[in-house]
């Protein structure tokens, strides 16, 4: 058997001081790493989604913040804290909506602040720590979401999921995907249909990517085709990733994945969110409260193209990053700690109060 | 106030013997006509979506049946219908799912048929009139549907159009674009939506360019943001065309359409098709019996990219051209003889029988 898709997304090069990520605007064509030592680099890679995906997201703002202080040169804690307090402004301001950047930053400065007696030497070194178990955290949470996910599963179902929630899109093994990669580690034979996800094809140029890396059978459509496979009877589930969900369940995830649940509620197909704790916004009563970052109109009618596919003038543009899909459409949230039913209100509270007695972040919590 | 599109489609060229189209695969960038003189280049034009739009395809094909014969040196009625029925047969499997293209040919076939006492040259000056009647009659036709459909609308309505079923796709004004140029003419400030529709663009490349170059106020989403602009409120009907319509109101259109339909019934927003009798097919009983054509899987990730969108290696693609709307998501049927609501096994048979009293064709029927 193939093995999964085994690309490290982002790490931490620490000997030259560089947060080190595949350049995801470039797959599937090539395989690029960039390294990145600034902290306008670092800001830049996410906004333009060099490095994209909540948790992938989380971690690299969490090893930028780590550089973006390491070499202070201030001896006084407050001083210090002045110059993280700065570096996570200007990193968590790359990008609105995903919830992992402000919680994978404010992880770090909680970090931070629970060692703030400390030397700042060691301080750094504790940052260091949070950083690399944010994402040993993220990989941990992964599998269980995959273990949860498939035991949803039969042999031979057939999935459907949009955007790119895979492993390029965490530290390892993905959010949507864990079920799909555990799967085919176990010989479920699952047939996997991904949604190309206009405009920025994350489904077409990374979801069918990892996926035929890692041998899973993955048929390319257009987003506008769901509704013909799902009519079908070719799929018994969708699992999609999500940037934010709210207290009640609302859920921010790539633009799109609203129109998706519809579809599946409509032919009565179950429409699961694979949602790591780190995404769970309990402060955010429901979606309304959710900010959706719009983008530039060019990512419609002309990247990618040799040609503008659009008159430049006269016409308008509306290119919103995500959607919010109302909690009525999913028919679960699969968390590291368990499956959310409905009603969201009470299942989500009860699964971070489980988080919270767990005790947040689990080993290596440098608190 | 601007003008409503006014480029010319497609039309003969008598003196030539070419039937003139507008190259529809390179717009929005180049305007240029394609003079075509031969079988081949006529059916390839249809194929590969030079001409595109049931209508438009349904005229082309009838002045490609004209040419097809207009030369012939053979002197028996017999021999002529022989050579009728080897080009009709040629154009008519250009595409499979369109129903214009065989109700066009069909149309000439009968009015050879009608005219089969009579010599063969004046035969075929009977085919090139009725071809010229099929065009104006679809303009006719257009208008007609016009007026119904803004007898829908208010005033500042905005409207959600899913494809190109515009001018471009018919003799002049469009089906679905009729009440947005209409209602152009008259004041009525509707706001119009249209979605890119992958992968052959023409929402973004087409209707677009054809709505801007009107004047008409357009915003450009993809597929996948229809669902977002129907929840902000923003959309208070749809109108799409059709290729076919079953006799209990099915609808074959092009992909994605019917993921529109149900989006727009979780919304309560009506959706309407605009389907000139000439695609209302009562001799299939619903959408079941309707062939949809599978193309090119390069139009999902090669097509107008710089570079390959998908790996082409491991991955399997899915690239269904139409699919069917079931009757049950359509508010109206708008036919330029009224609008048929359900149930449409009844209402359209009604229309049908409206249509041959009336006397099909109207005014110029060579029969």
């Amino acid at each position: 058997m193939k093995t999964i898709f085994d690309l490290e997304t982002v790490y931490l090069d620490d000997e030259n001081g560089a947060v080190v990520l595949i350049d995801q605007t470039l797959l599937p064509n090539e395989i690029k790493y960039l390294h990145l030592t600034t902290q306008p680099e670092i800001r830049q890679s996410i906004r333009e989604l060099c490095v994209r995906g909540a948790p992938a997201i989380g971690i690299a703002a969490a090893y930028g913040a780590y550089l973006g202080v390491k070499n202070s040169s201030v001896e006084e804690f407050d001083d210090f804290y002045e110059v993280f307090k700065a570096v996570k402004q200007y990193l968590a301001s790359a990008r609105p909506t995903a919830m992992n950047l402000f919680w994978a930053l404010d992880k770090m400065e909680r970090c931070l602040l629970c060692n703030k007696e400390k030397p700042i030497d060691v301080i750094i070194d504790a940052l260091r720590f949070q950083a690399d178990e944010i994402k040993a955290e993220d990989i941990r949470t992964n599998k269980a979401i995959g273990e949860f996910g498939l035991s949803l599963l039969k042999m031979n179902d057939g999935i459907l999921t949009h955007c790119n929630a895979g492993s390029l899109a965490t530290g390892k093994y993905g959010t949507a995907t864990a079920p799909i990669y555990l799967g085919q580690e176990r010989g479920y034979n699952l047939r996997v249909f991904a949604d190309e996800t206009r405009p920025l094809l994350q489904g077409a140029r990374l979801t069918t990517f990892e996926l035929a890396a890692a041998g899973v059978d993955v048929t390319l459509i257009c987003d506008n085709m769901a509704a013909t496979v799902m009519k079908k009877g070719w799929i018994q589930a969708v699992f999609v990733g999500c940037d934010r969900v709210a207290a009640n369940g609302d859920t921010a995830n790539k633009i799109g994945t609203a129109g998706v649940a519809i579809l599946a509620k409509e032919y009565g197909i179950p429409f699961y969110v694979c949602a790591p704790t780190s995404t769970i916004d309990m402060m955010t009563v429901n979606g309304e409260g959710i900010e959706i970052e719009e983008r530039n109109p060019e990512e419609i009618y002309k990247k990618w193209y040799l040609k503008p596919m659009a008159p430049e003038q006269g016409v308008k543009f509306f290119n919103p990053a995500f959607d919010v899909t109302d909690a009525k459409y999913i028919t679960g949230i699969i968390t590291e700690f368990g499956i959310a039913r409905p009603p969201y209100g009470q299942s989500l509270a009860e699964i971070m109060d489980i988080k919270h007695k767990a005790g947040e972040g689990g080993k290596g919590r440098v608190e």
